[in-house]
């Protein structure tokens, strides 16, 4: 069974939203074995959905549409589809009665615009949404099965798991991709090409590798096609442990792995806790620390110190060294780290001090010099880097280099 | 001239990463009046790809080509784009020579999947690549324009930049549409569209209007099309100014504004600073802050109180308090504000304490409960909300709440 996306709505062709909806779609319906072959993205007018609609059903069996189901003018995928399947649309009792729920509820009356989300195609099924007030709408034509869908992001989501996904897999039966992501860090693509030549020259024939770059990290993606899914997930299994023999210190992680979440398993197993103390990063490794569900258990907390009072007032950063030296300084990261860790009565540490630009370089410490300590019961350690001219980016940079190391620690590498 | 983009690469079409680069470049395409007709992703096969050339090329004029250009073997755009033209691939000296000075910047050696890189078709005209090793091309057939990029963002934005849209620009002369969004704080979507009813009807026929919707703002987008930018910019203007008297207190922005980059400005006209303190947003409205260039004009730090000893110990908060009332109440949540501003002598502060799920949810405090604060140099106020079931959305919107709270103490509203 193969799968398009039709994404609609002017807002992703101007650029103002990124479409992560279909990026969501397509890994739930790899799940099931279900293939996506294209995604496109389509204004909101009549005749480009038409077209689409088409063109789509020629490559594939089933078609997932997000978009243009809204409650105001600019919205109007439901007529469009309604035409297009020869119906008319109809008021859905149930999705009125949901409808007028969803907004006593929050003490809000009902108007026109939110009564009119209960019309539908007479002959579509409807498909609750639990999260919102516009209905996911299942069609069935000429043996293809359209999906219409709104495209806020959490409904989507809602009606998928809820009706779309368990119904596909159902009528898809047989036939899986088995994925597994290895995350690696620290080493340039076209090196790690070069070193993984020979082990990607002898992968079987169902197995596909990928290589899929981030800033600073590589994705190793293993896709592996077939029907039998325990013996696809061994012969995966088989061909990461052969890699591990050759990249060992590189890799970090599999599938949706962070920085963040490996660190904190591995701070979990130990029963330590870490503090962090940042300058550079702003808050950007405590916030991917605390975007991991059960992180208080060994997260204790940050100190952002974006100016030096704090560096010297909260962290206890000699202000000597910060004159001597330059807060952007082995001296001063080193005491950020020990600091923090002191200061939030933690096992470990980790503090950031560099120019993450666009302004603040100097010919001595360019933008992108970054200076990264970690602290543990042991010693402290710290290391300088030289990222790029992009803020951005160099945060990023900064905070996965900088749980990286505190990983290196943990691993006693 | 419109424009259509075609990415390339399995991953985008399992879901491994979110396609970001179509975004930037639609909205790139538009500041120059060039509209696009489609974004569309592709899998890195030869005939999907020679299929997506030929029906873009009908819809649109310029057709612009993302990935499939890296050094590895699952790379294979620039061979089809090669036969698809009808050109063989030669090697670009000046190409050559970039990469090999790359790599030897960087104290590497060369290898041969390197040196490919310099291979092009040889119909073509380079585009240089200045962040990265794979070239841009630029191919002129039939009267249409065809460009292919790496997929790497900052890559590809490099090329567009500094090649493409000057030329696109150029070709293209007149023809212009203005986009101008207002960015709508605090208002649900279908309450906003029936306080706007009567403003949308009247709006003249060359302005459009989108609602886009984001987790607890609205965005609305105004597009004008015509030939004289500034009679369409004072067109859109007049409107905006319209809008104001319905919506005074939701507007907090215009186009790509933040609410970071909104409540900075603010203090910079009061030479006033911030700090935070964060519990259940760990670290986020920091991170959102110090996304913005030059906050630390305006920013002093942030203490990310994850664990209730350093609310107590570093942010002073009377542990009796946290006792009787817990770290989710009012009492907390005030004294962590003027814990954080006293300790970062900041003449404002925001604190937030809440539950961001999954776990710790109560009956009395469920979870999507959160208190936050604002202290400011005249009183500390602080606001309960009741936000959602999910983890990230709970972090987002606390964040923001935090963030827009500030904005309306600062505005005195």
């Amino acid at each position: 069974m193969k799968a398009e996306i039709i994404t609609i709505g002017d807002e992703i062709l101007i650029g103002q939203i990124v479409d992560t909806n279909s990026a969501w779609m397509a890994e739930e319906l790899n799940k099931i074995g279900v293939g996506v072959t294209q995604i496109t993205s389509i204004s909101d007018t009549p005749v480009h959905l038409v077209n689409a609609l088409d063109d789509a059903q020629l490559r594939a069996d089933v078609i997932l549409i997000t978009g243009g189901l809204g409650p105001t003018k600019d919205d109007r995928t439901k007529k469009v589809l309604a035409e297009y399947f020869q119906s008319s649309l109809v008021c859905h009792k149930p999705t009125l009665e949901h409808v007028t729920a969803f907004f006593t509820r929050r003490g809000l009356g009902v108007n026109q615009l939110n009564k009119d989300q209960a019309l539908v195609p007479e002959c579509c099924e409807v498909l609750h949404n639990p999260s919102g007030t516009a209905p996911g709408m299942w069609f069935e034509n000429n043996e293809k099965i359209f999906v219409s869908m709104p495209g806020v992001p959490f409904e989507m989501k809602s009606i998928m798991l809820e009706a779309v996904l368990p119904r596909l897999k159902k009528i898809n039966g047989g036939g899986v991709i088995v994925h597994k992501t290895v995350q690696t860090i620290g080493i340039p693509e076209s090196i790690l090409a070069e070193k993984l030549e020979e082990w990607e020259d002898a992968l079987p024939d169902f197995i596909h590798l990928a290589y899929l770059p981030n800033p600073g990290q590589i994705r190793l993606r293993l896709s592996a096609f077939g029907n039998d899914e325990t013996q696809l997930r061994k012969a995966v299994e088989l061909e990461i442990e052969k890699l591990k023999k050759i990249i060992p210190e590189a890799i970090f992680g599999y599938n949706n792995d962070t920085l963040a979440v490996v660190v904190g398993k591995m701070l979990m197993e130990k029963k330590a806790t870490v503090a962090t103390a940042e300058s550079c990063t702003g808050g950007q490794i405590a916030h991917s620390i605390t975007s991991v569900p059960g992180s208080s258990g060994w997260f204790k907390g940050s100190v952002v110190a974006y100016s030096n009072d704090i560096k010297t007032d909260v962290l206890k950063v000699n202000p000597n060294d910060i004159e001597k030296h330059g807060a952007v300084s082995e001296q001063v990261v080193r005491q950020m780290a020990d600091g923090v860790r002191k200061l939030c009565n933690a096992d470990y540490a980790v503090a950031t001090s560099g120019v993450a630009g666009p302004d603040g370089g100097t010919e001595e410490k360019p933008v992108g010099t970054v200076w990264i300590a970690v602290a543990s019961p042991v010693e402290t350690i710290a290391q300088k880097f030289t990222f790029s001219n992009n803020r951005e980016r160099n945060i990023i940079r900064s905070s996965q280099t900088a749980l990286d190391m505190l990983r290196l620690v943990l691993e006693n590498k």
